[in-house]
């Protein structure tokens, strides 16, 4: 019996889940319809041939939706909810839309935050993510989100009051397709010995980032890098140096203990880096979008 | 009268200075020649082509060629000479190479250090520069040669105890060019506004420069900052969050002066950031390499 059907729909991808009554997922699909997938505005379209069937199928469940979809880009533009924020609060935030033929969808908007050197920081979809994490956690919680822009969120008696935007997967990513560093690279392999030296450089006493990177070019040519880990090297030097700015940065300085979310390889390297570094990392699975949204509704009386 | 041929050979450009007996320069010349233009080794033909009337004109008078000639995608690789190291001792370390005819070139070798991190970083090429640029600095004397790697070295008593290269450079184009910061920005034109923000902003306490690249990005959606000052901003938290790092990482930290080498608009900015953060910023010229490499010649007897 579907209960809820929830939409977290990115950037690049679309994941939808069909819900059962106590949040189970009956149900998911994923497709590449992600937000800048979709031309011309074309949103209702695009929802109508990812989940068409199932809203048709349930025509009294309510329909969420959460991430870049209420960006500037994407099909509702959310102004951001200010922190300090919990789901409470994002379920008195919920923005219906009409759809043809009268049935609602409700949109979760994203967050913002002044941080304490006055400079804004936003996130889209983590919210929601964050707010499917919760069950078990700590208080307060500290939890990492890796991806393109990693995102680390602090959730004190269940409101986000603290978070931060690392662009260590993105700065990876053009260092490797188009810097001297990644025409040294060979291979795509991990490499365990290689990424460790990366993670324990990051964490020692010392120079920042920028006096860092040029490390692997030169132990590679001192024979003390094979090219074939120069890749994961780096990877640990930067996932190494954002844990090491996250912790400092974090108004609770002296969490133990780090949520990692998500099933990916890289939420993996996540985990050995926080281990390596002497750090609890419970993981999170990829499926708490569709439990936040569940929980967002619930709190919102969408469900029972 | 020509006393000596000097060849500032780099990556991507080659640079030839004909000097008098005090070290002045006669003439120069400058060629799309950097090592990575000349195909198949063939360096003697595109030094005949650079230089080859210079040389031939004055049969008696030495040639020296200094910078990535010497690396192993050059002419002849040299391996790199230990820190600390001075003009007497780069002398000491020339290596002659004999020409088509019996003439000889003399190479400079670059340096390098095992810094106290005990890892390895390199120079090839700044030596000669730095050897140009000590005429009247302090000393110690703290100097900063800006480019797609900078590099900032100490020297003390005529010797280079200090050295590390940060690739800013590198790290603004490839974000220039390929993230979404990039994406954001407008224009090329420089924002004095949105520099000294960026500046200002890397020399305040808190984060690390992985948690403040997200800030060019959300300026611009709060309206704190124009499309078209993005990159400026984005240069000026780079070289500002440099310096912090060089300022930190050098031995001498108590520094108050910093020579800027190079007349490009580059070095201009690095001025501009040394300046806001209360340091004296001297400037060095583009033509130390000349006055180096006319220094290292007089050591090794080669010029009265």
């Amino acid at each position: 019996m579907t209960a809820l059907l929830g939409l977290d729909w990115g950037t690049t991808s679309l994941r939808a889940y069909r819900l059962g009554a106590d949040g189970a997922i009956l149900e998911r699909r994923e497709a590449p319809a992600g937000i800048l997938q979709v031309a011309d505005g074309a949103f209702e379209a695009a929802f109508r041939r990812a989940v068409g069937d199932w809203v048709d199928a349930a025509p009294d469940v309510p329909v969420l939706a959460a991430g870049m979809i209420t960006s500037r880009q994407g099909w509702v533009e959310l102004p951001y909810l200010a922190c300090p924020a919990g789901v409470a609060e994002l379920a008195r935030a919920l923005r219906p839309h009409e759809l043809a033929g009268g049935r609602q969808i409700w949109f979760v908007p994203g967050l913002s935050l002044v941080g304490g050197d006055g400079v804004p920081d936003v996130i889209r979809g983590e919210e929601t993510q964050v707010a499917g994490a919760l069950d078990g956690a700590p208080d307060p919680a500290l939890l990492v989100l890796p991806g393109t822009h990693s995102k680390w969120v602090l959730v004190a008696a269940g409101q986000v009051t603290w978070f931060r935007t690392f662009m260590t997967g993105e700065v990876f990513a053009v260092l490797k397709a188009h810097s001297i560093l990644g025409r040294l690279m060979t291979g795509d392999g991990h490499d365990p010995d290689a990424f460790r030296r990366g993670v324990a450089y990051a964490g020692s006493a010392g120079a920042g980032l920028l006096g860092r990177l040029f490390s692997a070019r030169t132990l590679g040519l001192f024979d003390q890098l094979p090219a074939s880990g120069i890749g994961s090297y780096l990877s640990g030097l930067l996932i190494g140096t954002e844990i090491e700015e996250a912790l400092h940065g974090s108004p609770h300085t002296a969490m133990d203990s780090v949520a990692v979310v998500g099933s990916s390889v890289l939420a993996a390297r996540y985990v050995e880096a926080l281990e390596q570094r002497g750090l609890r990392a419970a993981r999170a699975p990829d499926d708490v979008a569709a439990r936040g949204m569940f929980e967002i509704a619930r709190a919102a009386g969408l469900v029972a």
